[in-house]
Order: structure tokens, then C-alpha cells, then sequence
């Protein structure tokens, strides 16, 4: 099988992640902040050092600024629902995932925000000055994705970190595709919230994401429950990450998120590298069958490379892939609704091919191969 | 190390959970729901045979009620802040853990529901009569644990959820203690929610909880963004379990569970046969002791029992088994202050030993000794 869908979940695993999720399940067995024997402090220590792992990488302030969560879509989720303020103004893009617009929609429907979409004046990124017009005096925060999980397209999170401090409004991005890929820091990008996955470019295990918090951020928790603090409190304590975490973490899946981060940090150039060239190559051999429709540029070689055949629905291309060649790619919406509208594939969808560290230039080869069967086998172009 | 904090955490797994989180993490890495090609779908089939196995273990109606969260605590939130009728009345008891009491709290500190909590009439036990006289016209729930976490008191569901039933008034039941100890029926209990935690007594990993829903309850979502489903709505879509699972769920942990629910199925009467002859012999030998404060009864056979010493600190006993005999017991409040009011401990906090099946009887006996050596030490009694 040729796993290309790597957006979705990183397929293959360095071995020291699946080596740690174990060890969370045998030697670190036991909860943390909860009690004071050796079990539990030990505990407490191995995920204290996964947070000061996650502060250093992203640039961060202090690890109490570091919320597991249990997935990128959960991270957003309290950034968005725990940060409101009622009356205030929204401002986010056409580029979104659905774990964006859906929570600021729910928002909008309940009538507690205004919300403003942008989409891009020039081709294919969101900049500051797509922006900045849209700040009013009630403006209480920008939210963009860093690099679109449906054509890799990336955001000027830079500029928009600068504009938004300089406007002193909260600035939350979405590194669900990027983080891995692309060196994000809270302090020289100015982020007040990054969203993370833990188990796509970060090559941790699925049920685990982290919400990475500015100091300067007032985040009210979205789950209340036992922190392990303050337990003699009716109501959720204020201590961070605690109030942000209730009821038990999930160790095993946060030792795993921290081997994944070592490769990455480890390895960050040449992951980067490779997933350029496996890109570059795919893009440019692609364009050589004439009727492939490209989505992504040759500037954006994140790993996320989207194309349609003709007008043939995407779904058609990728269920062929997947029944005659072992080939795994995505097709359809890729729960980014705006940004196929934007792209005009609502109807067709599009075929996603998405890369990792793991992949190899053979398995680019074949699938070539296996587009340009399809190609000639339907008798498109 | 001897660990009694199993309440906590299990911490011992069968061989079984790990090698299927492993499986999770290698053949079935994958994002379940999101695409159409093998190693997605093998991935959907593999949770939705969880979803069966626990479905069917709980005697619910389908297995599109079995809603996988983070952890019992999120389930729990799921139960109480998706179901919240504003204006409504809610009737929970001082048993509770902070994880119905927080968002409960929560709840009525923003004036959104009224909130009442019972005491039992009779020793240490929540029965439909403590409920029945605080129902209101605009009761519109009853939150219970089943086992508490503090003591191991067990609540009479069967007759609450009689009650609840007659009444028409939603159940929610905390089953984090009980699960994997007590037979627990949505069907014939009258459950209308069970929160389940999947790496108590189900052996499952950390990282995934379980609420289970009768067909009857409607909910709404508290977490917002991709489901797999209708990608192009920009409002939470309403198919379940997809619209309560927003993001990508933990497979690997799911699929851990699963081998814990397959290891309780297997071995239920000798897992309840032997952790109640273990609490039997615990309790039996701590009465021996003359200055013990026992706090469960002999009824409560469920591997949570609690004591202090004469009036020492509980955390002065815990500090000491932990520093001389490396064993693991949790001390001071268990996230449960109306329930240590209740048994006037919240100065004093408790000493709780929990066991598991894989504890032994031998441990129990280094524990006495221990303990007995402690009383000896400070010359207590």
C-alpha cells in the first residue's frame, strides 16, 4: 500500500513514538498531579518535560503555557469558544478548516460575535492587508490557518502577528498542517494561540493535540472537572494548564507526541527537504499530463498537493488509485468548505495528495504511472 | 513498588491493550471517516467493531450511541453542558467528584440552571428517596455516581433510574469507578448517559473516555469542526456519533480500550470475586488495627477503601508508605469535597487504597505490615 494521505494522520511512526506510548503504558502507568507517591511524581516529571519540549520548540514563554487537548479540533475549539467576547468582532478567512469555522459559526448563529471572512486579494495567500481593513473598534481577534490542509497554500502569519499586536488584538493560528513542516514561534510571529495537532507533521499518536498560549492570553476553560489543584473548590480554579485540563491526560499519547517532536526537531531540515523535493517532483510531473488541473504552487511545497483530472469527479480518480494500484489519497472536501468554493471545486471536490518524511520517489513514480493509466484508460485528454 | 491507586489509573494492563494500541499505531494508522480508501475504511470498520463491543457490554441501543471523548471528565461535560435545558432544575448528590460538580456549578453560577444536591437519609447510600422529594416541575436531570471514587459506596441506580424513568427526567450516570467492577444495563438501569473511563477498570489506555446514550437523549455538541460528514455545512452537522466527535479520534486508544472491555468480558466474575476478596481481607485487617477510621463498609466490596489513622494527616500516612515501603496510596481530598464534608474529612483528607485485579494478596499484607509499623513509629495507639 502507497499511503498518501499524511494530512490526515502521519501513517508511519518514527520508532521511539511507538516506544514511548508503550512506555506510558508500562513505566509511566499511573496519574499525573494527582497524588504524591513515586508513581504519580514521576509522571508529573515526564509531562512537566514534554511541556518545557513543547515551550522551547514554538517559542513559548513558561510550560504552564503549553494545554494538552485531545486533538487539533478540540485546541481550537477552547482558543475560540474560551476566549469570546460577547458583542465583539471575528475576523478569519476562505481558507479555514472546518474545526475553525464551525466553532466561530456556532458563535455567529448564537449571535454572541460578528464574524468577517476574508478571502485573499492576491492569488492563493492571506495577508495583512487582506486583513487589516476589516478591523473595527469591536475586534477582538484575527484566526487563520498557517498552511491550508487542502492545497498547501500558506499564510503570511508574520505580517498578520505583527498587525494584530500592533492593533492589540488576539492573534490564534492554526498549525494543524504546518507544525513539522514549518518553524512557528510565538514570540517572532507574535501568536497569542497555536493550535497544534499531535499526530500529523509532529509524527505523535492520534489523541493528543496542544493549545499553546501567549502569557498575555485570557483563556476561560471550555471542561471542568478535578484539576488535581484546589480540589475543595465548587468551581473551576484558575491554575495553568490545570483549569484547561481536566480530568486525566492522556501520558502515553503525550511521551509518544515527544519522541515525534525529537525526530522532528532532530531531523527538521531534512524532513523539510525531502518533503520540498517529493512535492517539487510530484508537481512537476503532473504537470506534464495535460489534462491535470493544479491547485497548489511551486511555491508552497509543504507536502499538500492538490490537482483534479479534467472535470472528472475527484472521487472517481481516487477510488481508481485506491482499487487497482494500492494507492491512498484523499478526495472530495476536505472539510474547508470556503476554500473549495474559493477554488470552485465544490462540485468535482479535489485530489489530495499528501506527503511525509516517510514517503519516497518511487512511490511518486508509481503514482504517475497510476495517473497516467487513469488518464488513458478513461480516454480524457 | 506496590500501587494502590488504581481509582487513579490502573496501572498494570493485559498484555492485549498494549499490543492493540501498537496495532493502532502501525496497520490501522490511519484517519477513520475522512477518506474512501483502504486504510481509512479498514480503520472506520475497526472503531465501529468497538463501538459494538462496548454498545453491546452496556446493553444500549445501537452503536451510534457510543460517543468516544477524551476521558470521563469529557464525557461528563458532553452529558451536562450538551444537555442543558436553561431554566431547567438538576438534582445531583454530595457524592459526586468535581467532574459533575464543576460543570454543574458552572452551570448555576451563570444563573443558567437551578441545582440541588442531596444527602443520603440512610448510611453513606443515594437511593430513589433521597431524589424523589427535591423533583420539580422543571427537574429535567439526576446526576449520580455509581461508585464513588472517595469510599467505594455504591448508589442505587437501578431504583434512581426507575425513578427517572417514571418521572420522564434524563439520568446521567458517573460510571468512571464502576465500570468493569459492576454490571452496568442502560437498558434495564434506565440510564439515560453513562460516562465511562476507559483506563480505570476497563484496562484501556489513558486518552479515551465513553459516553454512552439511550436513543431518547438529545444533545447538543460542545465541540465544533470536522466530522467527515457534510463538509460543506458550516454549522456542526447532527449525525451521530460524528457530531459529538469532532476532529480526529484516538484509534489507537479505542482500539486499546477495546482489548480492556475484551479482558473484563472474558474474566468478569474473577475480576469481581477477586477484588472483593482483596478489599474483604484489607478491611478485615485494617479493623484490627485500633486506631483505624475506616470510612467503607463491609458492603462496598468494589476495591476503594478509605481510612486515616487516629487523626494524623492523611498525607503523613501516604508520605510514609511511599518513603519506607514504595507503596503507592492516595491521600488528602479526592476531588470530591461535598463527599469528604459529608464524612468531616476535608481537614483531615482520607487515605484511599484502590486496588485492581492484578494486585495481590501479598501486597495487601506488606501494606498491614506497613501500616502497623507506622502506628508503631509514631506511637499512636
Amino acid at each position: 500500500m502507497i499511503y498518501f494521505d499524511n494530512s490526515a494522520t502521519t501513517r508511519k511512526k518514527p520508532k521511539s513514538v511507538i516506544s514511548q506510548v508503550v512506555n506510558g503504558l508500562t513505566n509511566y502507568s499511573a496519574n499525573p498531579g494527582r497524588s504524591g507517591h513515586k508513581a504519580s511524581v514521576n509522571c508529573a516529571i515526564a509531562v512537566n518535560e514534554v511541556r518545557e519540549n513543547i515551550c522551547e520548540f514554538f517559542e513559548a514563554t513558561s510550560p504552564e503555557n503549553i494545554i494538552f487537548t485531545l486533538n487539533c479540533t478540540d485546541a481550537l475549539n477552547l482558543a475560540i469558544l474560551g476566549s469570546i467576547k460577547k458583542g465583539g468582532h471575528v475576523i478569519t478567512t476562505a481558507f479555514e478548516h472546518n474545526s475553525v469555522l464551525r466553532p466561530l459559526h456556532e458563535l455567529k448563529n448564537k449571535g454572541l460575535i460578528e464574524l468577517s471572512i476574508v478571502e485573499p486579494k492576491n492569488k492563493n495567500i492571506i495577508t495583512a492587508s487582506d486583513i487589516e481593513p476589516l478591523i473595527k473598534d469591536n475586534t477582538y481577534m484575527v484566526v487563520t490557518v498557517h498552511i491550508s490542509n487542502v492545497d498547501g497554500a500558506i499564510t503570511d502569519i508574520k505580517e498578520i502577528g505583527k498587525l494584530c499586536k500592533q492593533k492589540n488584538i488576539l492573534y490564534l493560528v492554526d498549525g494543524a498542517q504546518s507544525a513539522g513542516h514549518e518553524k512557528i514561534s510565538l514570540k517572532s510571529d507574535n501568536i497569542s494561540m497555536l493550535a497544534l495537532a499531535g499526530h500529523k507533521g509532529l509524527f505523535g499518536p492520534q489523541g493528543v493535540g496542544v493549545l499553546v498560549l501567549n502569557d498575555n492570553v485570557n483563556l476561560s476553560p471550555i471542561r471542568f472537572g478535578g484539576t488535581g489543584t484546589d480540589s475543595i473548590k465548587l468551581l473551576q480554579p484558575s491554575d495553568r494548564p490545570e483549569c484547561y485540563e481536566s480530568g486525566t491526560i492522556a501520558v502515553p499519547n503525550i511521551l509518544g507526541l515527544d519522541a515525534g517532536l525529537n525526530f522532528v526537531k532532530k531531523n527538521f531540515e531534512i524532513i523539510q527537504s525531502k518533503v520540498a523535493f517529493l512535492s517539487k517532483t510530484l508537481i512537476y510531473e503532473l504537470k506534464k499530463i495535460n489534462c491535470i488541473k493544479l491547485y497548489t504552487s511551486e511555491e508552497n511545497l509543504f507536502g499538500v498537493i492538490a490537482f483534479n483530472i479534467s472535470n472528472i469527479d475527484s472521487s472517481i480518480v481516487s477510488e481508481f488509485l485506491n482499487d487497482k494500484y494500492s494507492i491512498c489519497v484523499r478526495s472530495g472536501l476536505h472539510c474547508a468548505p470556503l476554500k473549495h468554493k474559493y477554488l470552485s471545486t465544490i462540485e468535482q471536490g479535489i485530489v489530495r495528495v499528501s506527503l511525509s518524511y516517510f514517503n519516497t520517489v518511487d512511490e511518486i513514480y508509481t503514482l504517475i504511472y497510476a495517473l497516467k493509466d487513469f488518464v488513458k484508460s478513461f480516454d480524457i485528454c
